[in-house]
């Protein structure tokens, strides 16, 4: 066995089961070890933001680590910003990443970089293995420092000498280490905080959106009276009719400023305390102000999910339930504006959907349409860096091949990572990509207008629009496998999400807004 | 006027006029100062790294730093992979990154993250600016460091808050750093090295492939005897009948160590000592052995080009005419061979053209057919992160509007910036785009092979191939406004390549190998 096969074997007895790889000439060892390990799936993807978009949504809904392959410092260069959104999600993910030989590095062949600082911002932690025999050992702790609830990423870079070199052979798994439990005192504080007569709201994040946590919180509200309000950009919420309707945190300051306000105290449920995603001059960075009371429940990386069930418990809240009545908006008729597109995926959305909302401007009533309709999974993009939505949704798909993925994507974010449709086809991934086709960045423009721009420069406009050549997203589907159908009104919309959930595999829906 | 315009203004003082960009909310002051600076042309690219790359190949043909417009760290990050291929190439570059103003830091917003470690395995110099009056004095520096030939990379943080504070005003450009000289003692070590009765070569990079730095070398060889053999990967050669034939370095160590073995003296003229790109076992990292003699006139930073001519006038040679005689192979015929392919590009190569090469193991017998056709510059990528060339061609096509541009592109390589064909539609750019579809990442199967592999898994196999589904670039381009056609046999390329040149603006000739 070499270190190649150590390694993989290693990963594979940790239980990782899928790889997203694009793999190069430094990662051929492990490439041909797979043939000893077949038990890891190995998904190529024709870009590495691919690969590690994927992994992010594979560990979400897998609840276990995402693998990646990459291909020194370059190919995962081409990874890290989707890596970042996974760190600001608290995703569970290993990367390996292939280098140079030790002894060719003093060459500074072309691809020579310096790895370790490309990965330590998105990264915590990070291990060049010093021998053949450490890459499984080495291993071992990536996966252990990832699978740390809620998640992490841990990089790993492996020589390519040492993946040849003979190795002792895997290692056992290591287990996880527990995310911090939340103590006695805190609890109480909290219980005393929300008893309270005085308004007040539980803000949600992280794992408290999963469904252990929101039984909790549905209890404490029923007894406390207190708002249910979740961050903007959750990692993975649990949501639709027999769960609790929660309130998410709109995404300008002052909307976010202003549905925080009525509350006297606020406490923080596995989410940071929100802030503005940029600064505007004249507004506040945080949005609870320094008059609200804050308390901290449970931090992100606590465990969040006992810690409200120990509030729930020391308030003696009996199991409530909630929302129960299925509710579906009407089939919107119609022009696509953002209500009716959102209308017409919430009218249809099927029972344990997963879907992934990168649809920025154009989609912003789905989340209220779809609070009482079937029980589905919602992702999003915690880091804010674009083009997350069509790997992520490959990687969902590929966690939980019997539930059907909708993927709402924003046409320029969704331009950043289009290879994403080869890797659909060719695992045959049971996803729905609806492109919203609005032609523009509008969000910049939405900026222009907040900041007090009333009209826009040719210069501004020039690189806001992407009308000039419109974007063809039925012809982009179809040069990757996938196929594809252009809707320009509500009615064609509804019938054609239809049409593709009752088909298996990828299909894309261009939706002229 | 405030700090952003302060700084466009600099720019563009120091002679910048390209800016190739994907804003987002930190750059919307930038965006709008844009208005008060039309020199500018603002190119928008729907991913990073086209911008990057776009600037790579703008520099290489401008003789003048490339500037990118991008997004906090995640936008950064995406262009990274192709500023590793800038810093190989030498080119200049000046990145510009908005930041989160300075008081919204300590919030840690979704987006923040470490932007100078990421920045700097590609950033000769990395700067944040820390008033908005410093904006335009780091601009000009930004310049003056990026212009320092061959080229260097610089890249500026902006906060947001900086751009909108007033500002005094631009800043005058400051003189780039000349190259170093080559001081007499050196030349005259290298004229003693050249005057020897033994085989010696002249291994030629950088500027040493211009015009000037060619004909120097060409009047050295008439009057030594010295073989002039190029770098595998030449950042810019000027080529064609009229120029000296040089002998490229081949790629894999082997037929390298075998091309230099005869010399035993070898003069490193504006390249380093030439190293194998990967590792291999019981293959050295170096080509050149110790008992060959190696003499450095000039490092790559060093002036190469008065090095050889100082060297040529030390050594009495007068002006010579090579290679001029013009010849073109014969059109070929049948099936897609790399044979057949190059020949199809050679015989129909129009003067002035460039080329850029990135197409791996399709087009190997090109530089040879083509080394008496019409005189032409030839790309390469000398950092080895595949993709570049769909970028490259688009920035060359910038810098030379009178040029056109044939871009000789793998498919696995051109996947990953695909986003580069709606740049070149946008911007009707005379770029024509031949994909050398062979439906795998063909060089992974050679080092298979190479590591003694004989039948590949069906694991590995997958990692290598393009064909399930086939990606169809026809479609592809069409989806980004590029007109396309697919061509299966040299006459049909020949001939669509022709009619191609005829018509301006952009195409895709998909060539199926």
């Amino acid at each position: 066995m070499n270190g190649a096969e150590s390694l993989l074997r290693t990963l594979v007895d940790a239980g990782l089961q899928v790889c997203f790889a694009n793999p190069g000439t430094t990662e051929m060892p492990l490439v041909r070890a797979l043939e000893q390990v077949p038990e890891l799936r190995t998904v190529l993807c024709l870009f590495e933001g691919v690969c590690t978009g994927a992994a992010d949504g594979y560990a979400r809904m897998a609840d276990k680590p995402g693998l990646t392959l990459l291909h020194l410092g370059p190919g995962f260069a081409n990874g890290i910003a989707y890596l970042h959104d996974a760190r600001r999600a608290r995703s569970a993910i290993v990367n390996l990443i292939g280098d140079h030989a030790t002894w060719h590095l003093a060459a500074d062949a072309p691809l020579t970089s310096d790895i370790e600082s490309l990965a330590r911002p998105v990264s915590v932690w990070v291990r060049r293995s010093q021998s053949a025999d450490d890459l499984a050992a080495d291993a071992a702790e990536a996966v252990s420092v990832a699978a740390t609830k809620p998640g992490q990423i841990a990089t790993l870079i492996v020589p390519h000498d040492y993946q040849l070199a003979p190795a002792s052979g895997a290692v056992t798994p290591r287990t996880a280490k527990l995310p911090t439990q939340i103590n006695d005192e805190t609890v109480a504080t909290v219980v005393d905080a929300l008893r309270r007569d005085t308004p007040k709201a539980l803000f949600l994040g992280g794992y408290a959106l999963r469904e252990r946590g929101l039984q909790a919180a549905a209890r404490i509200a029923a007894v406390t009276g207190c708002k249910l309000i979740c961050e903007t950009f959750p990692t993975r919420w649990e949501r639709g009719v027999g769960t609790p309707i929660l309130e998410r945190l709109p995404y300008f300051p002052e909307p976010a400023i202003a549905a925080l306000a009525p509350y006297q105290t606020i406490v923080l449920a596995g989410a940071k305390s929100p802030v503005s995603f940029f600064g505007y001059p004249g507004v506040p960075s945080y949005f609870i102000s320094p008059e609200q009371q804050q308390v901290v429940l449970a931090k992100p990386e606590d465990d969040v999910v006992n810690a409200l069930q120990a509030v729930a418990e020391a308030l003696g809240a009996p199991p409530v339930a909630t929302n129960s009545e299925l509710q579906i908006p009407p089939r919107p008729t119609g022009k696509l504006t953002p209500e009716a597109f959102s209308a017409a995926v919430a009218c249809v959305l099927p029972e344990n959907a997963i879907v992934m909302d990168e649809s920025n401007t154009s989609a912003g009533p789905f989340c209220v349409l779809s609070q009482s309709a079937p029980r589905h999974s919602y992702l999003t993009q915690p880091g804010g860096a674009i083009g997350l939505g069509l790997p992520c949704a490959t990687g969902a798909a590929l966690a939980c091949p019997d539930r059907p993925v909708i993927n709402l994507q924003a046409d320029g974010s969704g331009m950043y990572t289009v290879q994403a449709l080869w890797t659909q086809a060719r695992e045959n991934l049971n996803v729905k990509n609806i492109i919203c086709n609005n032609r523009s960045y509008r969000i910049l423009g939405l900026e222009m207008l907040r900041a007090g721009v009333k009209e826009f420069s040719p210069q501004a406009q020039s690189l806001m629009s992407l009308a000039s050549p419109a974007l063809d997203w039925v012809h982009l589907a179809q040069g990757m496998g996938v196929s594809a159908v252009r809707v320009e009104t509500a009615e064609d919309l509804t019938r054609e999400l239809e049409r593709a959930l009752a088909t298996p595999g990828p299909c894309l829906l261009e939706a002229i807004l």
